[in-house]
This record gives C-alpha cells, sequence and structure tokens, in this order.
C-alpha cells in the first residue's frame, strides 16, 4: 500500500467511525461527541490499533479544534455577556474557582509541583458550551431561566478557563513562577483578550460591509476563516493557546451582520474537520492505563471532584433562584467537554500529563458529559413549565 | 517561534495570499483560481520562499484536490452525458486526442520514453470544467447552444482524462508496456469507472432515503463525505489516482436528491480547503526554471501546442455547428486547470517531470486559462443571442 493510499485509508476510517459511533450515541441519547471519542478509543492503541496518529493527522485535528471554538465564539454576543446579569456570572466565577482549587489540591496531592498542578486543575474548570447548549436544544428547554444562566455561565466560565489555560500554559512553558513574569503572562494574555473584545469586536461591528467588499461571494466567510487563523497564529505566538485566538475571533465576528450566515456556512465545515479532533483525541488515550484498580479509583475520585465542583460551586451560586433551579444550574454546568479535552491535549504534547492522567482527564470529561443528560431531564421535568421573565429577553 | 505556530503562520500566510490573489485576478476578469496559483507562486521559492511545503500542508491540498473534483463529479448527471448527443461527445473525444497526441510527440520529442511520454502528455489533455463553467456563467452565455456543447464535452473530456491519467499512471509506476498489463490496468480502471457510473449512481438514486436516515440533521453530507474519502482510497489502492474516485463519489452522489443541498454545503468547505491546492501548487512552482530563453521558448511551443490542440481538435468535431459557433466550442474548450495541474502534481511526485517541465506545464495551465476568457466575450457578442433549441432543454 503506497503512502497516501495508508493516509487516506486513515483519514477515512477515522471519519466513518467518528460517524458511526456518533449515531450510536445520540441513538442512546448521549452527545455524539462521547460517540465520536469512543471511535478513537476503537481504532487507536485501547482497542484495534488500527490508525496511527501523524502529523498530517494532528494539524486536521488542531484545524478542527479552532474551527470549533471559533463556532463556539461566534455564538457568544459580547451584549450576550452584559445581559445574562449577576446570577451567571457568579455561577461562572463560581463555577471556575471551585472545579480549579479540587483540582489543584488533587493534583498537588497526585505529587505534581506548583505550575503543573494548576495545569491539571485547568482541566477541570470549562463546561462544554457546545454539549451544554446541545443537551438544554434537545430537551427544549433552552428558553427556560436556567438554562440562560446556564448558557450564560458557561460563557463566563469559558473565557475565565481560557484565561487560565494561557496563563497556565505560558507559565508551564516558562521556568517556575515568578511574580513579575506571573505579571507579564496575565498582562499579555488579559491585553490580547480584552483588545479583541472590547475593541476588535467594536471595529467588526462597524465594518461588517468590508467583509462583502471583495467579489467572491463567500468572502464574508473567507475573511472570517483568516481572521480565525490570524488570531490564532497571534495567540500562539505571545504563547497562548492557538484556540483562544479562534474564539476571539469567533466573538468578534459574532459583532457583524453576517453572523447568522456564518454560523450556517460553519457547519458543513465543522461536519468534514471536527470529527477529526475528537476521533485524534480518543485514539490518543490509552484506555489500557485505566485498567487497574488504583487506576480506576483515581479516575473515580476525579469524575466525583469535578462534579462536586461545579454542583456546589454554581449550585451555592444560583441558590437565588430557589433549590431545585439550583440544582438544574449545578447540574447543567457538570459536562466538560471540547476544553478539557484541549486542555488535556496541550498538557500532553507539553509532557506535563502522564498517559495515565491524560487518560483520566479524557475519561472524566466523557463521564462528565453522560451523566448530565439523564439527571436533567427529570429536574427539568419536575420543575415545570415556567419561562423566562420577560424582561431578560432581548 | 515553536512548531505550532509556525505551521499555523504558514498556513495563514497561504490562506491569505490565495484570497487575495483571487480578489485581483477577478478584478482583473481571470478567473480566481489563476491569482491562487500566482499566490502560491510569490510565496513559494520563485520569489519570497516564506513558505515551506512539508507533508501536513501537502495533505491539506490533497483534501482541496479530493474535495474539489468531488464537486465536479457533483455538477454531472448520468443523464447529463445521455443528453448532450453525438456533438458533444465527438468535441470531447477529439479534444482528448489531438492534445493527447500532440503532447505525446513533443515530450517525445523532447526526449521521454514510452510511458514517460504519455504522462506528460496526460497534462494537455483535461479542458477543466470548472473553469469553463465559471467563464461561461460570468458572460451570461451559459444556455447557449455552444455553451451546452462546451460543458458536456467537458465533462466527456474530463471522464476520459481521468481515465487516461489512471492509465499512464499504473503504466508509469510499473515496469514498462506489456500488452497484458496495459490491458488489467485498462481493464480495472474502465471496470472501476463503469461499476461506479453503472451501478454504483442507479444504487445512489434508490437509497436517497438512506442518506437521511441518520440522526445527524448533516448525514447527507457526512455520509457524502465518506464516500468521497472511501472511493478515493479504493481509486488509490487499485492504482488510479484517488481524485478520480473522488470525482465518481460526487457522479454518485449527483444521482440522489440531495443533490443542490449537497453543492451549497461544500461551497463554504471547499473555500476553507481548495486554495490550499491551488496554493501549493504555486508554491511548488520554481519560476526561476522559465528564466532562460530556450525554457521561454519551450514554453511557448507547449502553449501553442495545448492551445492548437483543442482549437482544431474540438473546433473540427463541432463543424456541424457552423465555422463561429465551432470557434466558440473550441475556444471555450481551450482553458486546463485543476486536471491538467493534478496530473502535474503526481508526476512530479512520481519523478516523472523534472522541475523544468512541472513549471512548463503549470505555466501553460495558466496562460491558457487567461487567454481563452477574452478572446470567448468578443466571440460570444458577435454570434448574437440564438439561444439553444428546445428540444435540448431537459
Amino acid at each position: 500500500m503506497s503512502h497516501t493510499t495508508a493516509l487516506l485509508l486513515t483519514l477515512f476510517a477515522m471519519y466513518a467511525a467518528a460517524q458511526v459511533g456518533g449515531e450510536i450515541a445520540q441513538r442512546a441519547k448521549l452527545p455524539a461527541v462521547v460517540g465520536e471519542i469512543l471511535a478513537g478509543c476503537i481504532l487507536g492503541s485501547s482497542v484495534l490499533d488500527w490508525v496511527t496518529v501523524t502529523e498530517p493527522v494532528e494539524v486536521l485535528a488542531e484545524i478542527g479544534a479552532l474551527l470549533l471554538l471559533f463556532s463556539v465564539g461566534l455564538e457568544m454576543h459580547v451584549d450576550d455577556l452584559k445581559r445574562v446579569g449577576w446570577v451567571a456570572t457568579g455561577v461562572g466565577i463560581a463555577g471556575v474557582v471551585l472545579p480549579f482549587c479540587l483540582g489543584a489540591l488533587w493534583a498537588h496531592r497526585a505529587g505534581y509541583g506548583g505550575p503543573k498542578a494548576m495545569f491539571v486543575a485547568a482541566a477541570f474548570v470549562a463546561t462544554s458550551a457546545g454539549i451544554t447548549a446541545r443537551v438544554l436544544q434537545e430537551l427544549g428547554v433552552i428558553n427556560y431561566t436556567e438554562s440562560r444562566v446556564i448558557l450564560g455561565a458557561a460563557v463566563i466560565d469559558d473565557i475565565l478557563a481560557m484565561l487560565l489555560l494561557g496563563v497556565v500554559t505560558a507559565l508551564q512553558s516558562g521556568q517556575g513562577v515568578q511574580i513579575g513574569r506571573l505579571a507579564l503572562v496575565l498582562a499579555q494574555a488579559v491585553g490580547f483578550v480584552a483588545l479583541i473584545v472590547l475593541v476588535g469586536t467594536r471595529a467588526m461591528r462597524r465594518s461588517s460591509g468590508l467583509l462583502d467588499a471583495p467579489i467572491n461571494p463567500l468572502s464574508p466567510l473567507t475573511i472570517s476563516l483568516g481572521l480565525c487563523l490570524g488570531l490564532a497564529v497571534a495567540a500562539s505566538s505571545i504563547g497562548l493557546a492557538a484556540i483562544i485566538g479562534a474564539f476571539l475571533a469567533g466573538m468578534a465576528v459574532a459583532e457583524t451582520t453576517h453572523r447568522h450566515t456564518l454560523e450556517v456556512q460553519l457547519r458543513p465545515i465543522m461536519a468534514l474537520l471536527v470529527p477529526f479532533f475528537f476521533v485524534v483525541t480518543g485514539a490518543q488515550v490509552n484506555l489500557r492505563e485505566l485498567g487497574s484498580v488504583s487506576a480506576l479509583g483515581m479516575l473515580g475520585v476525579v469524575t466525583m471532584l469535578a462534579i462536586a465542583g461545579k454542583l456546589v460551586g454554581c449550585g451555592a451560586a444560583a441558590w437565588s433562584l430557589g433549590w431545585r433551579s439550583a440544582l438544574i444550574v449545578g447540574m447543567g454546568m457538570v459536562p466538560r467537554g471540547e476544553v478539557g479535552i484541549i486542555v488535556a491535549s496541550l498538557g500532553r504534547r507539553a509532557g506535563v500529563f502522564s498517559d495515565l492522567i491524560y487518560a483520566i482527564v479524557i475519561a472524566m470529561s466523557l463521564l462528565t458529559a453522560v451523566v448530565a443528560p439523564p439527571v436533567l431531564v427529570p429536574l427539568f421535568a419536575s420543575r415545570g413549565s415556567g419561562r423566562a421573565p420577560a424582561n431578560t429577553a432581548p
């Protein structure tokens, strides 16, 4: 078999497996992403060992991750951030702080030093805005007050998680924790994010028309994709994760009049490329690492901490909505997903995460995504159909 | 700069350059593809030497080529092939035979042996269905009789060229021309193509519904892309070019009820990935190879042969339409493009094409694409506005 044939066969196997895995997961009422990652686990060294993750495949996966985070950014209006109010902000912050502390504590007890423990803890932090939104959509409860709080908090949570990711990535690549360096990294990260969020989004809002200027009828898309790649390069070159740039590019582009068209056009692109990210993620996990009682015990502890961190932190911050709503919000924030997995991938590439920790973090992300939906269904059902107050509507 | 940053920067530079190049070309009334290839020339070793074409970038370009040929296949209905009639068939065949003979003659005189001369000649053969269709669309003459003949002939021409490409690729990889081997290669190629065109298209027509069966609302697209990758692997594994598989997958999928939706969904995907193919193509040409009088002379001869082959061959076959229409048809068939460039890329990778021949074939493809549109405009204008006879309408 020639080199080209072998590579194409790998791509075909990954893509086909992702489709089959996603379909099976959805039929089992699970998010498709769970099936795609499991498909990768089966193709990879855990079970069949059919595919090898070479650089070209990794690059496709990276582009998939960029597009995914770009689309998450595209769903987030700067005005949404202003509109969600104090509850969502509190839930978002509490949902980062408590899981981060629990994660760092666990990582420290598991023998990791300062920056490494923070890196591991960063993987505990981010609620998957994508998974959460898809689950709420499937339940038909997207306009409920709790859903708005969850989505608003997921936005804030994602931004904080990415900022945190930028900080820990930069810290990890450095020679230790120095206050000056910490301040510089933080200032760079905050400055970059603030520049795009405040100046970039306004500039994009004013220059919607420029996206239409080229002859190419798809120019709003091609310029946006160029911006996505460009900000990914910019983020990467100041030591932030490339996906932060892609995410911010999405937020900036969301301010233009082309937002809806771009969301529609992104879907087919994502349908081709994003599965590679999840399959590669799965193919790089070696589930055999979890084949001992101690590893499974560790997975149990990590998953319990990850669930408790969100449930307690976010639930407490949403207490003003009543206990049942607080429980819904807490549970709705539990699913980790792309960001946790991206942190794990970065950590693995940087040599911070051992194969065991990597497998545990991926398995934890999978388990949290699997656990939440079945619990949310009866919670929403028992709650009745109270809609969001009219004053929160746009 | 980290490895990831450098790679992302290369991707960004290529993508941005393609957009700028395409825009400038279109403003100069040239096909966008001309600008994209020239952008690659400028980024590559010819001028700036800013980008290096590594394997991940080549794989992106390959996926771009697969998608492009898939979309060309998607535009071709098996029934269109039956409807275009004898004129288009004659034009298509003559437009392959004469340029192939002229190309082989030239390659033989330039010192190439049997299979290599055939490989070089294969790059002379294929009219770019994409470029031609886009030019006719821009002129607003897509429903003229001549346009239908040109498009119909371009279909037949593409199939013959791909079949030929399969044969010369397989021959080239073998140890010489053996009648038994030639028959086997031909039988395999014809069998594969016939299987998909005759059985595959019918099967797809009957099973349109199956594409909708999965839960994923984008399943017609994801299944089609899977089929594209799968047939690319199949074609590649029997020694045909992978793009032939992608092209046939497009023709098969064109028979389903999802054809139009798929065309719309493919556009954004192609907007992201196809430019990489053309930029990589350009970046791999070293225009400095053309920096001598003898090389420029050779380019002149090759381009004249390429134009004459189509103009005379196709014009003669369309003579029954009258001399002006025959001239239009001949000129409309002149633009080479993706297929010629793909042949050149394959030939370069297989070591058949020297850097000089590669540069000449790419430059010839560029020149034919640039020459035709300005000639077609006055020809169509002088011809009046006679529409296609009603009996050729569906």
